[in-house]
């Protein structure tokens, strides 16, 4: 059986000992800070000269300009008539079903009129442009673009910038197509610091966006952080998670799985089960020894089970939803007879997957919410990726003469209080009959 | 007259002048960042030991327990009663108006149900505990208290704890006056680093929050920085901007005070008017300096102004709008004759005020919406704080039998293009009658 802790509620310990296996920090050490900010500064400094530069030592590719990186928009639908036709079939329907829930969380304009005739309000705008990292190689997921791109666009932005490495110029029909599908406006094949220095900085070649989107390794996140305020970012996620709540009467086989699809992401994944039936506890450690050997990655699953898995026991289902409440999970199944209950009572978590047919796997495509979510307990106050993340509030203030000199007594003896005279005197100003201190 | 920057847009080197004079980054110098690093780690590690120690040496409050730095709701209460009436009575009017414009920004759960009886929806949660920096000594601003506590209130947060330091045991009344009025839970009489350290991580009798909002020096927004992504931040501040564009029509006395009340911030404030009429630019210029004698605080003014303040002149009204959104302002003042249809043209500002009577100083106070805004440019991708940065959403996900079915086809085709055979085996566990790979 693969090895995997377990814990009971009933331990004296067992708060210390689930808070040891939830700790998770990411760590980029001095070397890495270093390197990120110099490579940050010499394309800030240099622009396109640098990319290039860095695309030939870390990619391996020559170019004598940034526009020879730069993939068409022709070589994307290309992509897309490349790939398998179940392929296109799925990433087109993903998105359109990824678009469709999107639309529900476009933000809107609002306002209200006082009864002096003072208007307040709030107006929404997309931004302007927007990048999304895409990494290379390996772990070049087509479901990233679609998750990341959309929402963008549902969003009206008018222009989004793909950045993706393409090592030795290897390039991922698949990835591309995505691209295509999505509707993302330019692709160029660069990675590493130096693409989201492009973003951040923009050079000769490249456009500064607003905002940077999309996952990426230690150097790509590091970079993220150190440009954050230049432009906007999303979180930098952690290793991926599921807590599964379980009443014990879904096959053990199923949930066996729904954990390894966490498992199987990285080292660092964590997969949790929760449920107060001891043996159903072990009837799913059974089934996961069974399934294990289907596993191409079952060397990463071993390992991530051994590290930071666990099999929870709890007192009854409403302590399994003070230990979810308490994790704070990306990913939370709840696997029981009436899950609608228990979603009401769930106050963190990034995504809910009701009932026993709901597998998390279908989240991560198609289902329509996004697949990128908090993680390391950041649901507590943190929300998936949306629509939201790519428009910005402007409030609206409009006084009528009669709001004008009205608020600006009360403007006038706040700002007073605070010591600040010319805030008072700017709204005095406005207010009529003139006051005797001006 | 005051020195203040003088640009025309006709000018070649326009954009490149207006550029140098955006241009603002904080810094935090390494020594700041090693002070604070140890101050987290020491009161991550001693807890209350480490927090009573460091307000002894920063703030000269010698206590035997953090209990002790508490300050109760009644001293709140009898601070409301101590303040001038007046005071008190436009402290619950801004409250009030703040409170009523919050209302509007609250987020709802949604859902929708699909032809086969799939639900797709959002559930919005408000954090559960929220922390309030609040600066001590003379940055004590009230209205911070309530623009800070209010919206977090608003969006549900059962428990919203203060922190302000009194050093010398040096207590302002108006602020906590404006805790009792905002609805603040608790207070703690600490500050700096530690007190963020505190609110992150929890002491014996602190407890650990799962955001932290307010505006503080160097040291408190370093540690900000330091402890997100253990916990939620607001975005740091950099320094107060205005930018009013105006026809020419409106009293240049008016304008003056308008630039001056964001001026008088600190040194490192911005003030720009944007015209198209030179002769109305200079009568701004002799306005401000006629005005200069009478404010307090004409030395902070005078050194904003000369590093950072500008007179522009543009061709017309649209290049207005142009420079406008260039320049993504915190406070946008559009005192014209038509501000509504500029507003609508405006893509990025923290606030738009409208019209002649609209001071930036009511939005400030008491005009409802939020004075804590997107500086340095950051209004490109971000909001003013509100509601909405109090609560989180969860993604709903519940499959019918036959939803999981289909969709569990789609997502195992995308899950096996990814190599991610766990992924695909979770999703074809739902798909009824099971599939021959399984």
């Amino acid at each position: 059986m693969p090895q995997i802790h377990r814990l009971d509620s009933r331990q004296a310990d067992f708060r210390t000992r689930l808070d040891q296996l939830l700790a998770w920090e990411s760590v980029s050490d001095e070397a890495v800070f270093t390197t990120v900010g110099d490579i940050l500064a010499d394309v800030r400094h240099r622009g396109d000269a640098a990319v290039l530069e860095y695309t030939a030592r870390f990619d391996r590719l020559e170019k004598t300009a940034v526009a020879e990186l730069e993939i068409p928009r022709d070589r994307l639908e290309q992509a897309l008539t490349r790939i398998a036709p179940e392929h296109r079939q799925a990433l087109e329907r993903a998105a359109e079903r990824v678009r469709r829930y999107a639309e529900h969380q476009k933000l809107s304009d609002w306002q209200y009129t006082e009864p002096d005739g003072t208007v307040l309000g709030q107006q929404v705008s997309p931004l302007d442009r927007v990048g999304l990292y895409v990494p290379g190689g390996k772990a070049a997921y087509p479901s990233s673009v679609i998750m990341n791109a959309i929402p963008a666009k549902v969003a009206g932005v008018p222009e989004v910038i793909m950045v993706v490495p393409t090592p030795d110029g290897q390039v991922n029909d698949l990835v591309l197509a995505a691209a295509a599908v999505a509707g993302v406006d330019r692709v160029f094949a660069i990675g590493g610091a130096q693409a989201v220095a492009a973003l951040a900085y923009g050079t000769g070649t490249i456009p500064p966006v607003d905002k940077i989107v999309g996952p990426g390794n230690i150097y790509v996140a590091t970079a993220k952080r150190m440009v954050f305020g230049t432009v906007g970012i999303d979180m930098v996620a952690g290793p991926s998670e599921i807590l599964v709540v379980c009443d014990g009467l879904t096959d053990p086989h199923w949930i066996a799985a729904d954990l390894f699809s966490q498992a199987e992401h990285d080292e660092d994944a964590q997969a949790i089960l929760v449920s107060p039936d001891g043996d159903f506890l072990e009837a799913v450690a059974g089934a996961m020894d069974a399934l294990l050997e289907h596993m191409p990655r079952a060397g990463i699953i071993r390992a991530s089970l051994a590290a930071r898995g666990a099999l929870i026991r709890v007192r009854d289902l409403d302590e399994a939803v003070a230990v979810a409440n308490h994790v704070a999970p990306e990913h939370l199944e709840l696997s029981v007879a009436e899950p609608e209950a228990m979603a009401r009572r769930i106050r963190h978590a990034g995504a809910i997957f009701l009932g026993r047919h709901t597998a998390e796997a279908v989240g991560d495509y198609c289902a329509g919410p996004n697949h990128v979510l908090p993680t390391s307990r950041t649901a507590r106050f943190s929300s998936p990726l949306g629509v939201y993340d790519f428009q910005k509030r402007s409030s609206l203030i409009h006084c009528s003469a009669a709001g004008a000199a009205d608020l600006g007594r009360t403007a006038s003896v706040l700002a007073r209080g605070e010591g600040l005279v010319a805030h008072a005197c700017s709204a005095e100003y406005r207010i009529d009959p003139p006051v005797d201190d001006r």
